[in-house]
């Protein structure tokens, strides 16, 4: 199942998509219940309640989509330095820092966040934010939403907690990351969390073994695979959860792989009009352009 | 002013607090409005609102304080190494790591988040969290609270964008945060945010030039003042919204002084019963144990 939240009629509406015949079906939801989005559902269903029914099928072109989750209730959770090729091409670059700049694989996986006002919608444009940057750069990831509560959630059970994925745009200011040493600011840049198009139910495909592939203006710069996690999904959601309860609509960024900006020299970093596109197989494509 | 989020009657009501007659009145508020506490009214406020009618005035001794925002809207902002007495006692530890290991005082400020659901209120129990850290230790904090929405706020207008005050208790797992490089998960464990007593406007004293001290079992183990900020106030509000604009509600811990447990030779970690006792000049006492 696809859930979508998306522009109708002047109005948020969230919808299951059917790729294959470009239709959308639209729920019966309130305003005030489809305003955040597929959030909504995920509570409902965590609640052990079930999906709302339909008013209304239209075509998926009719539709303005938005992020499935435009306002997550927190700071999106976000894996750093998650594929070896990544961890190997920072180290190279001479632009990581510090304890995180060695060409090993981190022993433990490294999490920080994006506030939740970054997320910005497929299409819309990542702001170019020139007074503060000339190093942004783009990381296509895999995003997995959580669908259950939990603390000290086991390797074993992890997947139980999950309710899909979407794509992310881990979108990032390489300058303010060396420079601010934790890297929250350069992460959290008002547009830097593109994400979408749609999510995904857990079920369609697996999470830890499908294809990532990111281009900017059509040049593939981003070509590689999820097998290639150095912490899978389960490893995360333990590590994660072991101290922090996890709830239903927490988005957890799953690392790039390696092509980043960063990784070229000299380094290609993104300008304005530039075009990122990531594809992720079993979900589709996000596209955004810097204004 | 200083105003407080407790329970009373079994609910969740809001107020103003009169702490030299130790009195509160509370707010008329719909038990929807009063859901999370202050922010309400910080919200009310920053759109040019006034104050609702008070319902009703009782003995301060008669209410349970919670947290004065007991479930933030995003994460909290924290500052790290904000005082150079605490980088040093940190470098001479040996426990820091990496780029943030040096003696030396920060260039840019070091910022990361807390996850909402981490914040306590006074009185309630710090999580021991036993199978996770042998390293639970404590940091005194003075912390921020934004009134006016911004982005690129300036020095100069930084001031106008802040509601008040709250102390914060920056509970951190020091193993954890080596472990896993940046710091967010050994920051956000669950009861990991100690705040409160209340929120006290900035009328009614100078943030910047306050005195800070905190107690473990009535041993005094910090003893600073803000005045020995290496960002003041301002700055830290210019370095966060250069990019990423605050709201109303936004919370920044601004660091802590020497004095915490790692600071010690050998390090002083809380153990189950322990009592943490803050003290900032002009608000009042956060006091909890730990489990």
């Amino acid at each position: 199942m696809k859930l979508a939240t998306f522009r109708y009629n002047q109005q948020r509406c969230v919808g299951i998509v059917d790729v294959a015949a470009k239709m959308v079906s639209i729920f019966d939801l309130t305003i005030e219940n489809a305003k955040n989005g597929v959030q909504y559902l995920l509570d409902l269903l965590s609640e052990g309640g079930e999906l709302p029914k339909i008013r209304e099928t239209t075509s998926l072109d009719s539709v303005e989509l938005e992020a499935p989750l435009p306002r997550p209730r927190r700071n999106i959770f976000c894996a750093g330095k998650n594929y070896l090729d990544h961890v190997k091409e920072v180290a190279k670059s001479g632009l990581g820092s510090g304890p995180t700049s060695g060409s090993e694989a981190p022993t433990y996986p490294i999490i920080f966040t994006k506030v939740p006002e970054s997320v910005i919608a497929p299409q819309a444009k990542i702001l170019r934010h020139a007074n503060l940057t000339n190093h942004l750069d783009y990381e296509a990831e895999l995003a997995v939403v959580i669908g259950k509560k939990g603390r000290g959630i086991s390797r074993e059970n992890a997947m139980e907690h999950v309710w899909g994925y979407t794509i992310i745009n881990d979108v990032s200011a390489r300058d303010l990351q060396k420079k601010h040493q934790q890297w929250h600011i350069a992460k959290s840049l008002d547009s830097f969390c593109p994400m979408g198009p749609w999510l995904v139910s857990k079920d369609e495909f697996d999470g830890n073994n499908t294809a990532i592939r990111c281009w900017v203006n059509d040049e593939l710069r981003q070509d590689s695979s999820t097998s290639l996690f150095i912490f899978d999904i389960p490893a995360l959601i333990e590590s994660l959860s072991a101290g922090i309860t996890l709830y239903p609509g927490d988005i957890i960024a799953t690392g790039t792989p390696s092509g980043v900006g960063m990784g070229f020299n000299p380094p290609r970093f993104l300008q304005s009009g530039d075009k990122v596109k990531i594809e992720v197989a079993g979900i589709g494509v996000l596209e955004n352009v810097v204004e």
